[in-house]
């Protein structure tokens, strides 16, 4: 390995090296032999011995992987990869269910909601420009290879749900006034929007909700923890938005 | 603070060291009030000025709170409390639903867990004795104060779940061959098991199981990520017993 690529895979460890050059890194060996078998494109592995071979493999020792991985614990495989370019199909809207993301931030909850989306067939995730970044090695670890499957698409967030609103897309999202998720109508189709963190849904994107929903607590009436987190939330309708179609 | 107060402190950060004095440190402000009105006792509170006034109280300076914290990002206010000691009362488990951790081992995972657990009014939650500590720094950070509200045991879990099985208790867990959790008729109380984040449910605790259940994909045969994160999971199946009781 070069001086140049130990320099190249640091700068992917942020989002501005990963926009300059439309790369990412991914590392671990099964995800490394998922991206090999599905349409992303690899640049280079880097692996210790036994694991790949190939004329984009460099077999390197287990001192110098400590030296690459951008993980806490390193892995036994990285791989540089072409970051993929999804189409964005505004058309499909009235087909599935989408995931909207309003400022998600932490990595390990986009990421997770990432996995759960595989799990629950949604295809397509749009995210805010200041949701966190789903190149983040940290993000790509914890989809545990579902970033190969689902399609994240960072948009103009509120601009986008007014232009579905205008189309008659049902637009759903949390809020504490919301309406008993169970006592709602659920359409197989629409948008469902999750929020921020801390603040929840923006005012600006909130103004496009149609569907406001609260997943109620139990009982209503007990003191409890005054939130779920958020990708839990997210886990939690979208098993809803699918029994209903079960 | 003394010399001695830093390393009973830093010895607090170990499983041992909790085990050991009884007691396990609490950080951040709004947990440190929530404890300060509960049943639980305080030995001490370091804090930065101007946040906690009393005779348990001492002012610290930032550096002194970055020296103290066992977290990554060092709170405003760090407090070392009594361990509570929770009677477990198995004649409750035909009355509410309770859940058991079979090896559960992530901290974020047990502290997630924790915190939907009271979201959904379940108070008790037992634990094999190879679970995560519930007073790990990081578990008590990631309950966002629901530790105060959850009581975790740690028990012989084989031993316990065939006890319950013996008095007719229903006891319901995850498997891979598991029936249609949509499908499957769920009692307002009796034992949900959770398995470890690799391996699942134990074959030891397995046996005792009396209902196994799988939370579907959508669509059924379509490629997805091979499994839900232990919460995300437990957080659903929870949502599916509540609902069923709106």
């Amino acid at each position: 390995m070069t001086k140049a690529e130990i320099q190249l895979i640091r700068s992917l460890g942020d989002k501005r090296g990963r926009s300059e050059t439309g790369l990412f890194v991914a590392e671990g060996e099964k995800l490394i032999s998922e991206i090999r078998s599905s349409q992303l494109r690899i640049r280079k592995i880097f692996a210790l011995e036994g694991l790949f071979t190939g004329p984009d493999v460099e077999i390197v020792s287990t001192k110098e992987m400590e030296r690459l991985s951008l993980l806490k614990t390193p892995s036994k495989a990285l791989a540089i990869v072409e970051i993929p370019h999804h189409r964005l199909d505004v058309g499909a809207f009235d087909k599935h269910l989408v995931l909207a993301l309003d400022e998600v931030q932490n990595p390990g909850n986009l990421g997770t909601i990432i996995r759960l989306a595989d799990w629950f067939g949604i295809t397509d995730i749009l995210c805010s420009h200041d949701s966190a970044d789903c190149f983040n090695p940290k993000v790509v670890q914890a989809t545990m290879g579902a970033i190969l499957r689902v399609r994240v698409h960072y948009v103009d967030l509120p601009a986008l749900l007014h232009e579905a609103r205008q189309a008659s897309i049902p637009i759903y999202g949390t809020f504490l006034e919301g309406e008993n998720l169970y006592h709602t109508p659920l359409t197989p189709h629409g948008i469902l929007v999750m929020g921020n963190e801390g603040r929840g849904i923006s005012t600006e994107v909130g103004k496009q909700v149609t569907h406001k929903l609260l997943i109620p607590p139990y009982p209503a009436d007990c003191r409890t923890s005054e939130s779920l987190n958020v990708a839990m939330a997210t886990g939690i309708i979208c098993a809803e938005f699918r029994r209903r179609q079960g």
